[in-house]
C-alpha cells in the first residue's frame, strides 16, 4: 500500500475473480458463466443506430430495462434497483443496511464477497457455519435479527432452501433486512421474489450472468419493496448515477423479454447438468444436489487440488478453493453437453493414470 | 428511507444528474456530451462477433485499454485504473485516501458530487470558496496537507488553472493526495499526466464521456504511480472487481487508438466553442474564459433562471444551478454548430421579447 491510503484498509483483502486465462482451445467452466451467446434479440438490438448513440449519457433510471423486468416478473417498476452486475447491488446492500449496531450474518461457505463487503464497510460479520453435509441450517438463522445474507442456492455448494424456509427466516427477523442472492435460481430452485410483497425487509438480488448469459455485459438487478429500493437508490445516486451503460440497458431489456431462449437455455444447462452428475456419481464423486449451473464434486480417492491440476493441463480450468471444509472439492461449472463429454473423458483419463 | 436505513444515511442528498428528457427535437446541452458518434472504429469494433460473446465475463484487469492508453499517454500500465465512469474512480479515490485524520477540501463551486461522495464515506470537508472572479485561488490550496480535490477545468465554471499553478498545489501538499478531475482538459487546458513521474502524490482521473464521445459507454480512468494506482485497485476489487462490461472495454481502446477522429471533433468543439462565446458576448453576456466543452454565461439583465426557461420552452435545454453564487449563470454544452446556431437564434428571440 502507498503511504496514503487510509489506515482502515491497511489489512484489506480484495475478492480473487476466477481466472480468466487468455489462452483458446480451454474449456472454461471455472467463472459459471454460460456457453450460450446472448438472445438473438439482444445481438439484433445493438446495432450501428446504437452504437452511434454512445455519444449520449444512459438513463440514469434505466427505465426500459426495468419496465420489461417489472412487467416479467410482475412486480412494480418502483420495485427494482439496476446494478453494474449483482455485485454492486449487493455492495449497495452491504452499505445501505449494515452498520456497528446492524452487523450482518452469513454462512462460512457462501459467495466469497460477501466478507470481502464487510472489509470494504468496515463491517465485523458473524460467521454461520454451514452444517456437516454442507447444507444451510435454517435454525441458525432465526431470531437473528440482524441483517442476513443467503445465497440460494449456495455458491459453491448449489444447495437451495425450500421457500418454506426463507419464509421462517424472514418471519423470524422482522426488524432486519434479509437478502437473499438469488444468482443462480433459475436452474432448479425456488425463487423468493413471490415473498416482497408479503415481508417488507426482504431484499432479493439476481443477475443475468448466469441464466441470461450475459456476463461481459454487467446487469444485476435487486427486487424489493419500493422502500428499500428507494435506500439501495440512493447509494447508487451518491456513488454513480450512470451505473449502467447504454448497451447494458438495451441488453438487459431484450434478454428478459426473450422468455423462449432463457428457457431452452436452462433446459439445456439442467439437462447437461444431469448428464454430468450421473456419469461423475459413477466414477467415485460425490456431488450436493446442485440447483445451479455448477456442481461441487468430491471424488473418493482423488484430492480436489489434484483433480483441478490434471484438468488444467488437459485445458479445462475448474474452480478450486483451498478453504480448509472444502478442500476436497472442485466446483465445475455446466457448460455444453460437448464440453461435458470432454470434462467426463479427461477425469476417465485422470482416474486410470 | 425505510426503518431498514442504516442511521448515518438519514441526511443523505444524492446527486443529481442532468435531466435527460425524453422528447425528441431537443437540443440537449445540458450534460456536457459530445454532438458527434464515438470513432467509426469503435462502431467496427463492436461487431457481431463481440456481442455473441457476452456471456462471457470481460477481464477485470481491462488489459486491452489499459495497454492502449498507456500508450496513448505514454505511460506505464501499471499506472491505469479503470472506472465504470470517471464517477466511479473519483468514488474509489475520495474512499481511499479521506478519513476522519484525512478530510478532503475542494472549492464551493466545482463538480457537485465531490460534497455527494463525503456524505457516503461520511467524510467532513474543508469548503473553499472561489475567488469572486469564479477563479480558483491558488494561495488557498499551498500546504493544505489534506487531499485536495480540484477540477480543471474546472466546472461549471470552464476556468483552468495553469500546470505552474498545480504543480505549486502538488510541491506544497507533499503529504497529501491531490486529484485533478481533468474531465474536460482536452477541449484546450494543460494536462497535469506530464507530472505524474514527478510527484507521488498525484492522481490525474479521466473520462471518455465528453472528449471521446463515448458518455453512454461509462468509461473513466485514473493515471497516477504504480502505488496509488494500487490502492485504488483495492478498492475496485473489494467492491466489484468486473467493473468495465466487454464492449466498454473494446469502444475504450478502439477510441483512444483513434486520434485523428479525436483531434478533428475537439478542434471542432474548440471552433464552436469560440464562435458561441462570441456571439453571446456581443449580446451582453459575460462568459469566464472557458477550456471546456461548455460555457458559463451570464447576461447584464437577463437573470440566468429566466433565460433557462425561455431556452426550455424553445426546445433546446441548458443547465441551470440554483446555488447562490452562480445563480446569475447557464451552462450551455458546445454541440455542432447547428446547434449553437439554433441556440442564439433563441436567444435573440428571447432578448427582443
Amino acid at each position: 500500500m502507498s503511504r496514503f491510503l487510509s489506515e482502515r484498509f491497511s489489512n484489506i483483502e480484495p475478492y480473487t475473480p476466477g481466472e480468466q486465462p487468455k489462452v483458446s482451445n480451454l474449456i472454461k467452466l471455472n467463472t459459471n458463466e454460460s456457453p450460450f451467446p446472448p438472445s438473438p434479440k439482444v445481438i439484433e438490438a445493438l446495432n450501428n443506430e446504437e452504437l452511434s448513440k454512445l455519444n449520449l449519457y444512459s438513463d440514469p433510471d434505466t427505465k426500459e430495462v426495468i419496465d420489461a423486468i417489472a412487467k416479467t416478473f410482475g412486480v412494480s417498476s418502483n420495485q427494482i434497483l439496476m446494478g453494474n452486475g449483482s455485485d454492486e447491488i449487493l455492495a449497495f446492500a452491504f452499505q445501505a443496511f449494515c452498520d456497528k449496531v446492524n452487523e450482518p450474518c452469513f454462512a462460512d461457505i457462501t459467495y466469497g464477497f460477501y466478507p470481502v463487503f464487510c472489509e470494504l464497510y468496515g463491517l465485523e460479520p458473524e460467521i454461520i457455519p454451514l452444517k456437516d453435509d454442507l447444507s444451510i441450517g435454517i435454525k441458525d438463522y432465526i431470531g437473528k435479527n440482524k441483517p442476513i445474507f443467503i445465497a440460494n442456492p449456495n455458491a459453491p455448494t448449489g444447495l437451495a432452501l425450500s421457500l418454506t424456509d426463507i419464509e421462517k427466516i424472514l418471519e423470524s427477523n422482522k426488524d432486519s433486512v434479509v437478502l437473499i442472492d438469488e444468482a443462480y435460481v433459475d436452474f432448479g430452485a425456488e425463487s423468493a421474489v413471490s415473498l416482497v410483497d408479503k415481508y417488507d425487509n426482504l431484499i432479493v438480488s439476481r443477475t443475468f450472468s448466469k441464466s441470461r448469459n450475459l456476463a461481459g455485459a454487467r446487469i444485476g438487478f435487486a427486487i424489493s419493496t419500493p422502500e428499500l429500493i428507494a435506500d439501495m437508490c440512493k447509494m447508487k445516486f451518491s456513488f454513480n448515477p450512470y451505473n449502467l451503460n447504454r448497451l447494458s440497458i438495451i441488453a438487459g431489456k431484450e434478454s428478459v423479454l426473450d422468455t423462449e431462449y432463457f428457457n431452452r437455455c436452462i433446459s439445456e444447462i439442467i439437462s447437461n447438468r444431469e448428464y454430468t452428475v450421473n456419469e461423475l456419481t459413477k466414477r467415485g464423486f460425490t456431488i450436493p444436489d446442485s440447483k445451479a449451473n455448477f456442481i461441487f464434486a468430491k471424488h473418493n480417492t482423488l484430492s480436489g487440488e489434484e483433480y483441478f491440476n490434471e484438468l488444467r493441463k488437459r485445458n479445462i480450468v475448474v474452480r478450486y478453493f483451498s478453504k480448509e471444509r472444502i478442500k476436497d472439492y472442485v466446483r465445475i461449472t455446466i457448460g455444453s453437453i460437448e464440453q461435458m463429454k470432454a470434462l467426463i473423458e479427461a477425469t476417465d483419463e485422470i482416474l486410470k493414470g
